[in-house]
């Protein structure tokens, strides 16, 4: 972890892939060590590698891990492909690395999580010129660099823009269940220096009916062909009061996020999670035994997103 | 606790107030003995009650106590006014009992709980009248049984629902941080046999975009005279979405949440909670050591919400 961009939270040996355990940040700076592309698939289903550009990374170097102990490549896709439905980055590198022969999947996963970084650094300075002097933005969830191969897309945007001088603060939504914005966002803007305060999700609208955020700026799982956009549960909700109070609402995604195989959101799956996760947090439980409805992502509609940033400019959906 | 509306979790022995402790339900029925004002004015302040019709009831036994252990009734009440500036309710009871003699506060108390109760029930009524057969609602916080003498007034509305069998099921958000929702409403009306669906607070577009829900109703803290009302945080987000996805939106309160002295909802103090509740929950502490901007209430404009339900009928603000 010495990368002030957090950048190595995705590590290969050339004989395992090393993942620093989200599920367990920023208490512990635990790691998890996968041998074979099984491992690899379990430690992206269960959250330990989590957004969805990391997660392709790793279902690359998963691909690199069975290529080394010789698995079938086929079984090994499926596997990976299977771990988290709604993240087209996913299918995107494992498409990419089984268009080369195994013996290519290593160096293709390496170059694929540099290359991620560079994207990243790229749409970092589109999106950051958009944003007025000493900006104030809002983020939900976590699009950063521990979601990413390193400096982020909606934090990369961040991260840019505070380089630049042109940021003053994030306000960072907390992201129930999962906490990725109290644990993650605010865990690696701290780390960097850049000021955050945490809220409450349900504090959103007071933070924009307050006038003292000029952007909100959000990542992405996948976007439609028509620019419908599936993200973190919340994202959806989130660009309605950016729409209503007249905030900008920008969504930052490498061009890998862009799916011309979905038409609208309506053929994106939304991934369902176990009730658990709303019932309570970690070892505390507080609510009794109810039902529970617990989407992980929502679908943001197109009208609602000012921008998409990517590292090739400012993309529309086609007319 | 042999209610199933909940109506006892208020008590009065004639030397002490005795309330149900609700920081620590579901997991414990705990009770909290208070001997004197400024004892109930701390369990005020420290939401061992909750709700502004329920404080407003605990503050009016505070002066019950005041009188009789002979306190000076003007600090007395003046404490019980400061323990939470956002609910007109307290300042409410408190003027009522202070316009009669100290001897007749205890039996003014308890006809100011007895009182509530019918409200609700009538308000309840009014609301129920509302919707449509097989109604699905969503609701945010807690403005059950709890929050107020008993029946409730959100969940007043839902409870003549069920009752009158028009009613199918009710969407409730959890309600970061302090988790109403999760720990009051859902152990509420899962006692009641009333079915009940736990969500975080971020999938309440996801909800209302579904299609599923009918309306939304919640309880407040104060309406200003143009209609701006003050409710738990996330109130005014999700008003704004339910007015985005067409379902009507109401407020359910007795007449004495009206506050004809605040003109608007900038009149309306907003209460900032400490940065605890958001960094972590109970015994769980999540996020780094970072700065949290943590209201507890904000304020829905009066043109997003659908109509006021009160115990004498809609109401709508003076045009």
């Amino acid at each position: 972890m010495g990368d002030a961009s957090l950048g190595d939270h995705i590590q290969w040996t050339g004989d395992a892939l090393v993942l620093l355990d989200q599920r367990v940040l920023p208490r512990e700076e635990r790691w998890v060590r996968c041998r074979t592309a099984g491992e690899a698939a379990d430690a992206i289903r269960d959250m330990v590698v989590r957004g969805a550009p990391a997660i392709g990374i790793a279902a690359a170097y998963g691909l690199a891990l069975a290529a080394r102990g010789g698995e079938d490549a086929a079984s090994a896709s499926a596997r990976l492909l299977a771990a988290r439905p709604t993240a087209v980055n996913l299918r995107w590198a494992v498409e990419r690395l089984l268009a080369l022969p195994p013996e290519a999947w290593a160096a293709e996963a390496a170059r694929l999580h540099r290359e991620d970084v560079a994207i990243n650094r790229a749409l970092g300075e589109v999106g950051a010129a958009l944003l007025p002097p000493a900006a104030v933005v809002y983020t939900h969830c976590n699009a950063g660099a521990l979601a990413t191969g390193g400096w982020g897309t909606a934090l990369g945007v961040v991260r840019s823009a505070w380089e630049q001088g042109r940021l003053s603060r994030v306000y960072a939504g907390e992201t129930r269940p999962w906490l990725q914005g109290a644990r993650l966002t605010a865990y690696e803007l701290a780390r960097d220096g850049i000021p955050v305060t945490l809220v409450a999700d349900v504090a959103a609208a007071s933070v924009l009916a307050s006038g003292r955020v000029q952007a909100v700026i959000v990542g992405a799982d996948r976007v439609a062909a028509n620019g419908d956009t599936a993200n973190k549960v919340g994202t959806c909700g989130l660009a309605i009061l950016a729409q209503h109070f007249r905030v900008p609402f920008y969504v930052a995604v490498p061009t890998s996020t862009l799916d011309p195989a979905a038409a609208t959101g309506a053929d994106i799956p939304v991934e369902e999670r176990p009730a658990a996760e709303v019932l309570g947090y970690g070892a505390e439980r507080w609510a009794a035994e109810v039902p529970v409805w617990n989407p992980a992502f929502d679908i943001t509609p197109a009208s609602c997103v000012t921008a998409w940033i990517t590292e090739r400019g400012l993309w529309r959906p086609p007319a």
